[in-house]
């Protein structure tokens, strides 16, 4: 028996809104035949949308009308209070209510987490959500999984362990990791223990070392090398680190067609070239393995990045529909009693 | 009339210590002919990589002999407890003496500046030094000037804006830009206003903005745009988002190859490409801008990167001729008594 699943989709959301949202999800709904949408947001909108795509009758979709749209820069706080029926308030509504098993949006992430945690609430022994995901690594086809990116940023040491449980989850069922190991983010250890935060950490880290399969610290750059499965980090350095990695990858990407610009054989390089530098952009693009988890709430959410293309929206469809299948949630709950 | 300088060399830091730092030294001395150099290290050791220079005769620089090495991972505070005739600790004695006018060491950054601090202290109304380096941007030959890289894990709204004047003295004198913009490092705005310690430097900076030239917060990947001079962060988060730096361009490198080498055409093309590319890499080269500087001392300590050959540990000592020559110290003193 194959379980049927329906994710509700806040349409509206992110830079590109309907325009990437609806056509990954039709591609979705040919992926998975278990899957039904709830296409959030303007009614009239998705319905053109949709008539372009000629998918106006599938029985496998319904649009569900929100009359309000969380904007990109909105303030998290107006947006909980003041957008009750936006496109991204009734995803997760429908979520709570039962009637969808998670709710994807690139919308604001700040306003995406106030009102996730409002709606759903996180789960019990759970004090704060994180947000998490897969970075790429100097080994092919291997990424690491980070939390949290940005959800908190003034944290306690307890809050560093639920996120390093939540993650080791995410790892074992979404990334099909079966031991994964468990680093704290830390910086160059010549110089000193970390901040205090991190010392804690690392003393309460040891003490469970064996049911996280704790390695130790690593630094920034050993982010990169692919020697642990889970990285575990405050929000706040967590969102500057994954905004220098995507910083990097621009300042490469511009500073080497600065340099085959310089003349005509440098030119006539960069055109061989080209195919193959951009295959390995393609593979370290954040798009590509987009979908960022809100974990440990009572439900799942999958944010995707709010730049995302229709093709980048569908990766953050597909890590939704895995961490329905694998119930990460009620993992989640049993991991923290099991440690408890 | 031309002033005539001396550096104290801590001949025996960094993982290649005599290997990089002997013909460093050599080349500062043949490119500045105002410099002498006190070369602090093992005698013999020196002595025999002169040999092999057949530098000897030189009037221009002189050994002094220590008998001991600060290692690597050796810890700061037992390195400031018992290396007392370390090659490192002589050199931060010279300059505390007014034999040498700066001291440059690419050996542990923890012992440097535990050391430096012990022995130098801080300037009047500096709490704490700072590590401080240039980073390249997307703008060709616009580099930008971040700190604190590392020194200071814990600190206060006020340390960050003493950061802030050192950092604006170094632009202008070291950097030679006339009127440099200050930015903060922060997080995604749109997930509200960063840590308290951010929202406090916030408000603070905002006080003293037209003397700051203070333009606001910025995110991790705005780092590299080139659009500010300075910026200003914890040492931990800079110690973080170097690293993270550090780590994205090896996996480009590492990346890059791996496409490159898939078939006979990829290799190809990958061959064709070859010396732009690292034409690019070397622009972006952490060691090529090498040299970071130790401020907010009564004295000038310039750090090379621990991994840096004889060409970076050069440009350490070139960066260190440029702080004598500008009287860094004495201008950030000058600069707070102008603020305060």
């Amino acid at each position: 028996m194959v379980n049927h699943y329906t994710i509700a989709v806040d349409v509206m959301g992110g830079d590109y809104g309907p325009e990437a949202s609806i056509p990954a999800s039709l591609m979705a709904l040919k992926q998975y035949d278990n899957l039904e949408l709830i296409l959030v947001g303007d009614e009239t909108v998705i319905s053109n949308h949709l008539e372009a795509f000629s998918m106006e009758s599938s029985s496998r979709y319904r649009i569900h009308h929100a009359s309000q749209r969380v904007e990109m820069d909105e303030s998290p706080v107006i947006a909980l209070r003041h957008k009750t029926d936006s496109s991204m308030r009734i995803s997760l509504n429908l979520v709570h209510e039962g009637v969808a098993d998670a709710c994807v949006s690139a919308g604001n992430t700040g306003a995406l987490m106030a009102i996730a945690r409002f709606v759903l609430k996180t789960l019990p022994g759970i004090d704060r959500p994180a947000i998490s995901a897969l970075i790429p690594t100097v080994k092919a086809n291997k990424m690491v999984r980070v939390l949290d990116l940005g959800a908190n940023v003034d944290i306690q040491v307890d809050h560093l362990l639920q996120f390093a449980l939540m993650g080791l989850v995410l790892s074992t069922t979404v990334d099909k990791i079966p031991h994964p190991k468990l680093g704290l983010l830390n910086i160059e250890l010549e110089q000193g223990e970390g901040n205090r935060l991190l010392q804690e950490a690392g003393e309460l880290f040891k003490k469970y070392a064996e049911v996280l399969n704790y390695v130790g610290y690593l630094e920034g750059d050993a982010l990169f090398e692919g020697e642990v499965d889970v990285v575990v980090c405050d929000g706040f350095t967590g969102n500057v680190a994954l905004k220098v990695m995507e910083g990097v990858l621009k300042l490469v990407h511009v500073c080497q067609n600065q340099v085959f610009k310089q003349h005509w054989i440098s030119r006539l390089a960069g055109l061989i070239a080209k195919p193959f530098l951009q295959e390995a952009e393609y593979r370290l693009d954040p798009n590509r393995y987009n979908g960022a988890s809100l974990v440990g709430l009572q439900g799942i959410v999958v944010k995707s990045h709010g730049k995302a293309d229709a093709q980048a929206f569908n990766y953050a469809l597909q890590s939704a529909m895995q961490e329905i299948e694998k119930a990460v949630p009620q993992r989640i709950q049993e991991q923290l009693s099991s440690l408890l």
